[in-house]
């Protein structure tokens, strides 16, 4: 991020996101319990030339995922009758967008570290539905957050091909986003964990 | 399992295993959202053929990255002390080497599922040490249970190959076996998280 823009609910960088309950110091760590090291950050950078051409793509076939799988689009339908809840669908998928930036630029500051953590709270219950004003369920069930990770990088590879870059250089770009959202979700994951227990 | 085996400590399909809190219906959904399908529970099962007869050289290799990284090995120290415990770490060994194989044999019912309820209780301070007698720290901290997916199935990927497979089987074994990680880990870390929101 850092440059202006004018998503809604997209707060980045600004005073309105609390600090992130975990140090630099202890991501530091993480990266090497998932063998995150230069060379992923130089990957996802690369990738970020591929992917910013292709982003509403992309969406379309994460949102499509998400839309055929009953148990998944529920945490965007209505908390009454459970029917999709369209702006909210609209209104988060802006954002997501711009995460797909985000995790390609592969910035590891201060900044980025808080809004990990504004994340996670977003999909826990502590703050669903409260940016959009949305009138949906209460919490995205911990048991899935980690398994899409699969969905999400595995459809993702054919994006990665895209520039024409040689296969072993897109398996390398595919490994670094896996690390990497592996290392964001567990981040976003402390608001359902236990205290003391993260 | 299923045969008898006289390693300490494993009690799969036994009556001293409580019952998961995650149903078998709970697991269909959860491998919709992680892509698990009937082709991965094939190459699962292709790959026990081929990992079976390295199980010692895989977890020298898994050892060896644990007790390479401090802030991974604390787990297997004294509480008091900080020493790492061999006895402790010898008898894990033997029931990790034992998850291999059991992860390859790809049979999910409820004793299955039972079970992995079980290995999450133990990394867990509900059950940590228990199993062994073991004066150690007193919870794997939960921020590197499912980073440490990515070391364990990458450095499996060479062994998944020593049989000759066609370098497309290798792959297929190898994104079944993240999979399968994927969902372990997370049955495992139900007793990490909050009540109501797994
Ligand atoms: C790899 C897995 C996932 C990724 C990368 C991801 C990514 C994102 C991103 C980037 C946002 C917007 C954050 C922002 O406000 O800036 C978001 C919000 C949201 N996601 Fe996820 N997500 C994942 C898993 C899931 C799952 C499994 C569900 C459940 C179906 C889900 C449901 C939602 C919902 C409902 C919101 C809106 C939260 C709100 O009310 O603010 N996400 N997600
Ligand atoms: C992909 C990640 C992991 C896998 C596949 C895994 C696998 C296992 C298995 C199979 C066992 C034995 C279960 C049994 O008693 O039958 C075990 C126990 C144990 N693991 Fe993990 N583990 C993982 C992550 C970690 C991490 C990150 C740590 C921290 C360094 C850790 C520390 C331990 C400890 C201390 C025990 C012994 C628990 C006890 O006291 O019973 N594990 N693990």
């Amino acid at each position: 991020m850092n440059e202006p823009t004018a998503i809604p609910g997209y707060s980045y960088g600004t005073s309105a996101v609390p600090p992130s309950p975990v140090t630099l110091a202890d991501f530091e760590l993480m990266k090497k319990s998932v063998l995150f090291g230069d060379e992923d950050v130089e990957y996802l950078r690369l990738s970020h030339d591929v992917v910013k051409d292709h982003v509403e793509a992309i969406l379309d076939v994460w949102y499509g995922f998400v839309g055929s799988n009953p148990h998944l689009l529920a945490s965007f339908t209505g908390k009454r009758d459970g029917e999709p809840l369209g702006d909210y669908l609209g209104a988060v998928r802006e954002r997501f967008g711009q995460w797909i930036l985000d995790t390609a630029r592969a910035e590891y500051d201060q900044k980025w570290l808080d809004y990990q953590h504004e994340i996670g709270l977003r999909h826990h219950r502590a703050k669903k539905n409260r940016t959009d004003g949305a009138a949906s369920t209460e919490i995205v069930p911990f048991r899935d957050l980690f398994l899409l990770v699969v969905p999400v990088t595995f459809t993702l590879k054919p994006f990665l091909a895209k520039k024409g870059h040689p296969a072993e250089d897109v398996e390398k770009m595919y490994l670094a986003w896996v690390k990497s959202c592996l290392l964001q979700m567990t981040l976003w994951t402390h608001p359902y964990v236990k205290d003391g227990d993260f």
